[in-house]
């Protein structure tokens, strides 16, 4: 990887495409959308992100809405709204400080809760993180989009990989005495190819927060809510009853090793015993390596193509500088610039980068390959001569890149005091 | 992470340093290394990275070095060469094959091995991936730093590190039916920040070809080997005798967990049983759980480091483009470009964004954060307006980003037409 033509110097497309496209998501704004400021915390430039306008209290008991919003620090948030909750109780809030604690790569991190009447009504708000462009695995496996209106279920491999990614974030909320309670397709998001996050942990925790139901007891809820989820994708069935089905039957397709995971998340343990996830995973270890080596080799490739890229950031302050220097108003009539001044090779080199005509057709060259190799040879200040030409073609000056990048420090360096400014800022 | 301000624009120095040292790394080339071509094998500039000068041949029987190469085609890999080794058997290279199935990222690739004259003697070559700027665990662990002369030991999160990358690459190995045969501590490497691979793999099965050791025996022979590594790295003691040791004793630092899972690699199995490394992973479950859930973070924080570079190669095309159309000698007297034309706003811009004054005290204003707030917003073109004063300060227009940007992309086609290249190159 660490080897680099004129080809490999940008980003992959497709990479790229993804991240543009999470940055436009992140910068959008609708003007028109008609939701409050939300000016006591300090979030404003909310825009709604729910794809559907169904009021459904299904999964909380409340309608809820999710928005994007920028705080007054300039970071972006998800603010998740529960419609027309009355806070009966204080303490109910405080249980987010417990989720404060849960730091996993399968958790959309838990910032804050309160309560408001900015939107006219008495709303409950969670703030999570921001993760731009998320789909929740309901909108992604079980929207029709071939022209039957059917998907095909989900391959075994993309499934085990969510088991594993699901079980390690279960793991640290349950290592921190918690339950994750919401385990439904339509609050597991996808944040980047094959990557999942929890997205609505410690709604239930507060709203419910009367029910005071034993950790205990909603900790084996947690296994029986992830089997019936593995199993819905599985099977492609959103409304999955598990009360009386058989996993064989419905996972024919599958491995007997999903089955046998599957069935052991959904069958209940025998009181007073116990279920616990460090059993699970321990039994799905050889998944769990497979994971682990297909984000070792993830990395790897980020590394490389952040490798890449770092030049441009270089490269971005190198055209600035000389920009900055070459051919400024006030230097008309300075001696240094003019034609027997030691500034002169600058201009005669930037004609030679940028202005180059090919000596047989007389065409200008528009050579990206060549900017990028004399610009990192200016920087390097190599011992290479080059022969700069002057304008009108009937003189030349034999120079090497060291003695370029000599003159190019020299006249920043003037600039700069001129400027009033310290040194090295660049 | 998804909103920037100008401070976050580029990377964190830190990574940035690293990635910069092993693009440095990379491309260093030693004139006078007195080192061979292979020409037959396309591979030149050879480049030694051995540290030390010992001819050493305890690990595989005779004398090895470590070059850095690069081929014909431009990239680097790394040469192993074995000082006086004859080929006796044609069959012992085609074992190569098999490796280059082993895709894990806890093990160096294997590219290819080959017998050759070029260094004066008989020589037998394992070429392998190349990475920039490694350290070998016992360069890392054993050298002596401290005023003292001591290292510390490693301590156990580090350790469980390593134990499952080095499973994790173990069972990739035994499951292309091949074995590591050479897990000494000199020949493990650390290629980032406690990522390590396993760096000379299918040496000793080229060079104990004849011996035919039946697999079964030197894949327990790995777990063994395994342990010892863990176990000196642990007591912080390059030559142990596995024979009588203590390993409670030895490890009395570290929590029962390690103690027990470095035993059971130590603690032959009852013949005719035999140990499998999927009992181990499972075994270790809960710290692959911990080591798959810190390489999710670093995959993110590698994305959003990734996401803040991106701008810059945009930034460099369009630097590049401005600089191929201001200023060239041949639009000279071009009425477009004469006070009258609408190419005239592009030239004013250019002094806007680079030459601009203070209006206060007249001094030159370097701000990059201003390019870069204007080359962005000329990218996208935006309705807002600025007001371009005239190189005499007498005469000013005001005009939108998306008129300028009009005119930016007028002239680049009019030049690209000219210089009759075809367009959406950049
Ligand atoms: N932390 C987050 N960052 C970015 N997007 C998110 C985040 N959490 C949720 N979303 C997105 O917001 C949208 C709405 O989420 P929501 O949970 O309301 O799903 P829904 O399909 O509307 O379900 P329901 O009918 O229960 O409201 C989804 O597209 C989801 O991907
Ligand atoms: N694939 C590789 N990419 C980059 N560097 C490597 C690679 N393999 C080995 N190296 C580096 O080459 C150097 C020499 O490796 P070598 O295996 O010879 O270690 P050593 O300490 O010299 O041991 P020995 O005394 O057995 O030769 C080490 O610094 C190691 O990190
Ligand atoms: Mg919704
Ligand atoms: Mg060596």
């Amino acid at each position: 990887p660490y080897q680099r033509t004129v080809h490999d110097f940008f980003i992959s497309n497709e990479l790229r495409e993804e991240l543009q496209k999470k940055s436009e998501a992140t910068r959008q704004v609708m003007p028109t959308a008609g939701l409050p400021r939300l000016d006591r915390e300090k979030f404003h430039s909310l825009v709604p992100l729910d794809t559907n306008n169904n009021k459904s209290a299904a999964v909380f008991g409340f309608p809820s809405w999710v928005y994007k919003a920028q705080k007054e620090d300039g970071k972006y948030y998800v603010l998740r709204r529960l419609e027309g909750f009355r806070l009966s109780n204080a303490g109910a809030i405080a249980k987010i400080k417990e989720w404060k604690h849960v730091y996993n790569g399968g958790v959309v991190s838990v910032v804050n809760a309160f309560t408001t009447q900015a939107f006219g009504d008495s709303s409950l708000i969670f703030v999570y993180n921001y993760h731009p462009m998320s789909k929740t695995l309901a909108e992604y496996h079980f929207a029709p989009t071939n022209r039957y209106g059917h998907r095909a279920p989900a391959n075994e491999q993309v499934l085990w990989s969510y088991v594993v990614q699901i079980a390690s974030a279960i793991k640290a909320v349950h290592g921190n005495h918690l339950a994750v309670r919401c385990l439904d397709a339509s609050k597991v998001i996808l944040t980047e190819k094959n990557r999942v996050r929890l997205s609505a942990c410690a709604v239930l925790d507060v709203v419910q927060f009367e029910a005071n139901r034993p950790m205990q007891e909603l900790q084996q809820e947690d296994f029986l809510l992830f089997g019936r989820l593995m199993l819905s994708l599985a099977s492609n069935n959103p409304h999955i009853i598990t009360a009386k089905i058989s996993v064989d039957g419905l996972l024919r397709a599958y491995t007997p090793d999903f089955r046998s995971a599957i069935s052991w998340l959904l069958t209940p343990a025998h009181i007073p015993g116990s279920k616990n996830i460090t059993d699970f995973l321990a039994s799905i270890s050889s998944h769990l390596v497979t994971s682990y080596d297909m984000v070792l080799h993830a990395e790897d490739a980020l590394r490389t193509d952040l490798y890449r890229e770092l030049e441009n950031g270089r490269l971005v302050r190198l055209l600035t500088k000389l920009d900055f220097i070459n051919e400024r108003p006030e230097y008309e009539g300075d001696m240094k610039w003019s034609e027997y001044g030691e500034r002169y090779i600058l201009k005669l080199f930037r004609d030679y980068v940028f202005h180059a005509i090919d000596a047989e057709t007389r065409r200008p060259k528009l050579d990206l390959g060549h900017v990028l190799v004399c610009l990192n040879k200016l920087d390097a200040g190599t011992n290479e001569q080059i022969r700069l030409d002057s304008q009108d073609g009937v003189s030349s000056i034999i120079v090497t890149y060291k003695e370029l990048k000599k003159q190019a420090i020299l006249a920043f360096a003037d600039l700069e005091k001129r400027a009033g400014a310290k040194g090295g800022r660049y």
